[in-house]
């Protein structure tokens, strides 16, 4: 199971600017309110917590399909239809595309540079698309997705369809008349299921199976982490501490952004996950916190500076793998140099677990609070540990700052515009907006 | 030329949660010897300026070599070793290791795993490797170099020489003497070059040539902008006007966290780059401003909830492109769908960029400020004007602020404690200080 140390982040070990017990123990009755809201499923959107339940037989069936038939996997999608299963495919099969097939591509933006690319390299007879919106008319996806709809068809004809899979909400929506129209492979995101909690849904599962990684397996990890973090007391709830921990930093001593620092390279795509998760669900109201993306080593040669020596407004989130798998010793090369020589002999996970555990010492010793959530190693289980995990954090410390985790009015003013732009009915006022905005502007260009 | 909007920061466009002309008006003396200070080399470290009159035959030279020579290039470096040769790579030649020779792979981390995937792919007879480090001693560089030097010894006996090329400082340091004792290829870093603002000496221009770009375009570009924005007078130079902004809503409005978010896939690595000089040049005393690497239109589906109604402690960086050249036409299927069928005719440079518009404009109405960087497009001339801009603006805002733009003194504690655990001479006491802090901890653990 994964663990939670929270030492560097309490009084006692980093001094006044640290948070004391009996900060924690005023919250109690909030805490325990807070996990009962999640037990009893008191929101729909909390349908993301039974996703291990789920009947994947579909999943593994349309996957074994795809690995079977198709060369290349290029899946549409944007926001969480893309992030999860990006750090699936980072996390546990780094490299993959040169190394294994079907090659996979995530498209999840409307840059033609990046489409052309694309073009360059698959051959659409030998492509499986996999379409993923739930709402079925997320502009960019369904973009993206009648491109490729007319060029297929100009390869395929007849056989377009059998080359896509829509994955959509069960009834609703463009998407899903369009599975009727044609008769698309389909999986379904369950109702409840919000876009930055679907990783768990079909939309991160089916990449996985392509890949060759067993959904099952995540989902046991999720659901092992999910029924480890029911307690409502505190302090045997490793979930409920983090949200704890992170809504007191942001509430009393000004620390707003909350950093997430896995020690590991594959795992750089789940911060950027994690980010969308923590900052789309808490952001609104004018409250929030603000997440960053970040990856260890590499980043104490980039971000470590302004973490110790800059402005007091951020706690880290340490994420320390316990086994890296097959290891590298570093050699006996170069002895006669003191500044290499002393590397001789250990291993490369040495050298990465050192440096995390000095980065929590540095910072602790300069005062500055960081929790760090232990991984026994990267695999599927684990991944499905992570995942649950910090849905299950961001839920609660939602709830802790009093706002609604699972919407997100703030998108939509500037979709309308776009629509407005496009063309779309019922939005020229807002084209007239955006025009009128232009002339406002040019004075201030240089 | 690039070119900057600022309406969306000033008072007159957003309302009375903009600037105000009058406070960059009071501005003018401090602003001026910003510039002053710049223009008149008073910093040793502004030596990256001059950058663009270096002598570049070397490079070319070697560059020439490892193309004809190499199917395989593995760059080990961290920090601004990587982060600049990275988003060249990623700007100017995306999805480079499946459609280009020779492939390449930027190592810059101690990750087991990372290295045991490139191993499996790369045929180390045929690979050169680029040991990047300005002090010849970057622990996480040198453990890496020493691993393939001996691999590659166990291959290539007495050629291994031959496959590696050091880029480091052309007298001191472990690696320049190794270069003399192995008699290998070698770059050098300019001594008054720090690593962040590297990427115009050969740390980047020779991934740039061995990818096939030709390193005097980005040099021609750097030296353009960096002739643009000389000038005293804030509103005739961009660089000062963007460094005022930035520094006046850190200090007087509370929005020190500010965003780059550059509409372009390619430049996704870009603004990790811009992230680390941004963070480790400002962030020090107490001070700085917090750095965001964010990419459209895919984050206005992760983190424009949050920019929108969260905080109010962000300033938005835009980087519009202008011509993405080769376009994609959004063909007329699905035309029964209302949400499908209003997208089709358009270009996907028009939805890319109607997006970025409206994103502006929602921000802006909602009183939140943004300044827009105007690129005409992306290539090797304008990756040059970017490097060079943001690498003034950081520099002036740097000034602005009152540190020292240039040094990373908080880095060291945690490199200390390393040492003391990789059992450094001279670092026994903090390997201590390490063992006494793990005993603190446990307790906290669950």
């Amino acid at each position: 199971m994964l663990r939670l140390n929270i030492a560097n982040a309490m009084e006692e070990v980093i001094g006044e600017k640290g948070l004391a017990e009996k900060e924690i123990e005023a919250l109690r009755d909030v805490l325990s309110k807070a996990v009962l809201q999640v037990k009893q499923r008191n929101w729909e959107e909390l349908a993301f917590l039974d996703l291990p339940e789920q009947d994947i037989s579909d999943v593994k069936e349309i996957g074994v399909k795809i690995k079977k038939d198709s060369e290349y996997f290029l899946l549409l999608g944007i926001g969480g239809s893309a992030l999860g299963p990006r750090s699936i495919i980072e996390a546990l099969s780094p490299f993959h595309n040169l190394k294994k097939t079907p090659k996979v591509f995530i498209y999840d933006n409307v840059d033609p540079i990046t489409l052309h690319s694309i073009f360059d390299i698959v051959d659409l007879k030998k492509t499986t698309v996999n379409v993923v919106t739930k709402s079925g008319s997320t502009a960019e996806t369904v973009a993206s997705f009648m491109i490729l709809w007319e060029m297929m068809e100009k390869v395929l004809g007849e056989a377009t369809g059998e080359h896509f899979v829509a994955t959509t909400d069960p009834h609703k929506g463009n998407l899903r008349e369009i599975v009727r129209q044609k008769g698309l492979l389909s999986l379904s995101i369950p109702p409840g299921v919000v876009g930055r909690y679907s990783v768990l849904s079909p939309v991160g599962l089916l990449l996985a199976e392509v890949i060759g990684v067993d959904s099952r397996e995540i989902l046991k990890g999720a659901a092992d982490i999910r029924d480890r973090v029911m307690e409502e007391e505190p302090w045997k709830n490793p979930a409920l501490l983090m949200a704890a921990i992170l809504y007191l930093y942001g509430q009393n001593y000004g620390r707003t952004i909350d950093v997430l620092m896995p020690y590991a390279d594959g795992l750089r795509r789940f911060s950027e996950w994690f980010c969308q998760l923590w900052a789309e669900s808490l952001g609104k109201l004018g409250l929030g916190l603000t997440p960053y993306p970040s990856v260890g080593t590499t980043d104490q040669h980039s971000q470590l500076q302004l973490w110790m020596e800059g402005p007091e407004d951020k706690v880290l989130l340490f994420l320390r793998i316990e086994d890296y798998g097959e290891d590298i010793k570093i050699p006996f090369v170069f002895q006669d140099m003191e500044g290499l020589s002393y590397l001789s002999g250990h291993l490369l996970s040495e050298l990465i677990k050192a440096e995390e555990e000095s980065t929590e010492l540095a910072l602790a010793k300069a005062g500055r609070p960081s929790v760090t959530v232990i991984l026994p190693r990267i695999d599927a289980y684990y991944m499905g540990q992570l995942f649950m995990f910090f849905e299950i954090v961001t839920v609660l410390t939602g709830f802790l700052i009093g706002i609604n985790p699972f919407n997100q009015p703030g998108v939509e003013e500037g979709k309308n515009f776009t629509y407005g732009m496009m063309g779309k009915k019922g939005f020229e006022h807002k084209r007239q907006e955006v025009e009128a905005s232009r002339e406002r502007k040019t004075c201030w260009e240089l």
